[in-house]
C-alpha cells in the first residue's frame, strides 16, 4: 500500500526528479520545504511562501502542541485552515525538538517525558500520541514516526541501543497510524555515522513500510564530508521508488550534494533565520548585509529573479534596513532567502531533467569560491 | 503664490473635504498619513501602504539624517526611489525628535545642537540645515519648518518666547525654502495652551505665507478636552483655504473630533505601533489580541474589510501569532490598523461629501462604548 504516488521523472547519475502526488497538490522533486515552526513560515505572508514556488512546508510538532495546542488547532479546522497554507504540509514528530528545547527529559521505551521550554509544564510524547497529534489533530498530509535524534558523537553501541529503540517506535507509530488514503507516513533511518547502522536502520523500516523514507541524525555537527559519507551509506538500502527525506539540511551546498546522492526531500530554518539576521543567500554563499560596501549599492540582490524582494529593492536600502533593525529587513530578506532556496531546486530539476546534473554541479562549486557583486 | 493647489469639496458644520494637488498626486482630505520613520511604514511593505489607500506617507528627518544619512539618501536618488514609494510625502523638520529622542541638547537662536540616540555624535540643526536636508537632500514634497517644540505644561512667558523663536525660524526656514514650483512648505502654531499666543503664531506665520498650516504641540499630554479647546481656538485664524495639518495625532476619536474642528491632515506612529504590541483598533476602540477571549474565535478581525490582514485571518491565528512573538502576529496587525485608519479618513469624508458628518460623528462615540464582538 502507499497513499501518495511518487513517479520518478528523470535519473541522472544519483540524482533524480519526481513528482509525489498527494490530495492537496503535486510535490516536484527535489523539493526544499520552508519550515513553519509555530504554524508561520517566520516573517513571510502564506503567499509570498506559495509564490515563491514552495509546494509543501513543514510544521513542528513540539512547537504546537504546547501553543496553541494539538486540539485547539483540531478545533480550529486543522493546521491548513489555521495558517491559511492549502497545500501539503509535513509534520516532524516532535522528538528533535524535544532534545533540542526541552529541559528536563526522561527516556523511556514508552516515550519521552519532557519539560516545555514555555512554560515548564510537564509532557509525555509517545509513538501513539505524537501520530495523533499529527495526523488526527493538526491534519498533516505527511507525518514522521517518532525517533529518537541520537546526540553525535556517539558510541557505536549507544548509537545501536537508540537506532533499535527508533526502530521500535517506527513499529509503533507506523501502527498508530494504521492505513489512511489521504495521509501518509515516513519512516526516518538513524545510526549516527555508523554504515551498519545506517544499513540496518534501513532495513528495519522497510519491513515495517513507510510511504517514504528520511535520514535523519544528520547535520548535528558531524560536518559536510562525513554527511556526505553517511548520505551515501544509507540511501543504497533505500528503495527507489519511494521518496527519500533529508531532515534539518541546508546550505544551498548541502542541497546540491545531497541531491546528488539520491535525495527527494529538504527542510531547514536557514532561509527564513539568515533572513532574520541580515544574510542574503546567492549562489556565491551568503551574504552579509550589514557590509558597508552595500551602503550606496544602488543594485538589488538579483536583477533576473521574479521575486520582488531580490529584484525591487537596492542593496544599499536593505543594508539601511538591517542596520536599523527594521521589520522591513527580515521580511525582505526570508522573501528573497525563500526564493532563492526554491528557485535553486528548480534550477536543479530543470539540470536532472535535461541530463546536465554533474555541469550544474560543478558549475555550482565554482561560482561558490567567487565574490558576490 | 502657491505650489499644492487646494481645493475645499464639500464643508460640513467645521469639517470639510478637499483635494490637494501634488506633483506626484492627489491627496483626498482629511487624510491620515502613515509614519515611515526610517524610510519604512514598520512592518509594512509599500504596497500594501497604497493598496490600504494612503495617499502621502510622512519620513522623520531626525531618523534619516542620522541613519542612513541625508546626502546618502541623496546619492541613493532621494527619499522616494529610496523607500519605493512614489507618492507624495510630508517630512517633518526633525525637531521635534530632537527633543524627545536625543540626548544632550542646547537650544540657541541659530539652532539646535544635540547627541545622537544611535552613536552619541554630534549634530547642529538650524532652519536652514532642515529645510536643505527635507526639500534638497531627502526630496520631500512638503517639507516643515523648523520650531521649537513647547513643552507641557509650560508657563505663559517660557509659551510666549518659544512661540516666538519658532517664529522666527518659520521665516528663515521660509526663506531657505524660496520659491519652488513641486514642492510645498508648511508653518507650524505654537503657543502652547494660550489662546492668544495660538493667534499670535497663527497671524504671525499668515504674513509669512505658507503652503499649508501645521498645529503643533498638541497631543504631548494636554489631555483630549485641552486639545479640542485649543484646536477650536488655533483653527479660527487659519486660512481655511490652504490644508491645517495637526501634528502626531492620533486615536480615531481624535481624528474625528479635530476633523469635526476643520482639520484636513494627520500623522501618527498609533496604527503600526499599536499593531507591533497586539493591538487591533476598530469603531469600539483598541482590542488586545491576546486576550483570551479570541482563543479559539475563528472569525476575522472583519470580514467586510478589503484588507487581507482584516479580512482573511482568525482572530484564534492572530491571537496566537501574538502570544508566540510571531512576525506575522506584528505585521498583519500593523497592516489591519493601517487600512482601518484609512478607511475611518474615507468614511469620513462620505460622510463629509453627503453633509452627514454630525450623525456620523455621533454613531462613532456610540459605538465607541460598545464591546467589539
Amino acid at each position: 500500500m502507499t497513499s501518495f504516488p511518487f513517479k520518478l521523472l528523470a535519473v541522472d547519475g544519483g540524482a533524480r526528479t519526481g513528482v509525489l502526488k498527494t490530495p492537496r497538490g503535486d510535490i516536484a522533486t527535489p523539493a526544499f520545504m520552508p519550515v513553519g515552526t509555530a504554524a508561520t513560515v517566520k516573517a513571510l505572508y502564506p503567499e509570498q511562501v506559495r509564490d515563491a514556488g514552495a509546494q509543501i512546508i513543514l510544521g513542528n510538532t513540539y512547537h504546537l502542541m504546547l501553543r496553541p495546542g494539538a486540539e485547539r488547532v483540531k478545533r480550529l479546522g486543522g493546521l491548513h485552515a489555521f495558517m491559511r497554507w492549502d497545500g501539503p504540509i509535513l509534520t516532524d514528530s516532535g522528538g528533535f525538538q524535544v532534545w533540542s528545547l526541552s529541559g528536563l527529559r526522561k527516556l523511556e521505551e514508552d516515550g519521552v517525558t519532557f519539560k516545555s521550554h514555555l512554560d515548564g509544564s510537564s509532557h509525555h510524547l509517545t509513538p501513539e500520541r505524537s501520530i495523533e497529534i499529527q495526523a488526527d489533530l493538526l491534519g498533516a498530509d505527511i507525518s514522521m514516526q517518532l525517533d529518537e535524534c541520537t546526540p553525535f558523537p556517539c558510541e557505536r553501541d549507544a548509537a545501536a541501543r537508540s537506532m533499535e529503540l527508533s526502530l521500535r517506535w517506527a513499529q509503533r507509530s507506523r501502527d498508530a497510524f494504521g492505513e489512511r488514503k489521504t495521509q501518509a507516513i515516513f519512516g526516518i533511518v538513524q545510526g549516527s555515522v555508523y554504515d551498519d547502522l545506517r544499513r540496518d536502520s534501513a532495513e528495519g523500516l522497510k519491513r515495517i513500510g513507510f510511504d517514504g523514507y528520511a535520514v535523519g541524525g544528520l547535520a548535528v555537527g558531524e560536518g559536510f564530508e562525513m554527511m556526505c559519507k553517511v548520505l551515501d551509506a544509507t540511501t543504497l538500502f533505500l528503495p527507489s521508488d519511494r521518496p527519500r527525506y533529508l531532515m534539518g539540511v541546508g546550505k544551498p551546498v548541502d542541497l546540491v550534494e545531497a541531491v546528488a546522492r539520491g535525495i527527494d526531500m529538504f527542510d531547514c530554518v536557514l532561509p527564513t533565520r539568515s533572513g532574520r539576521h541580515g544574510q542574503a543567500w546567492s549562489d556565491y554563499g551568503p551574504v552579509n548585509l550589514k557590509n558597508a560596501r552595500f551602503a550606496e549599492d544602488p543594485r538589488p540582490l538579483d536583477e533576473s529573479s521574479d521575486c520582488p524582494a531580490s529584484r525591487d529593492y537596492s542593496r544599499a536600502y536593505l543594508h539601511h534596513l538591517v542596520k536599523a533593525n527594521e521589520y522591513l529587513g527580515s521580511m525582505l530578506l526570508s522573501w528573497h532567502n525563500t526564493a532563492y532556496f526554491q528557485s535553486l531546486m528548480a534550477r536543479m530539476r530543470a539540470a536532472i531533467d535535461d541530463n546536465r546534473f554533474e555541469t550544474f554541479r560543478k558549475d555550482f562549486h565554482d561560482k561558490l569560491g567567487q565574490p558576490f557583486d
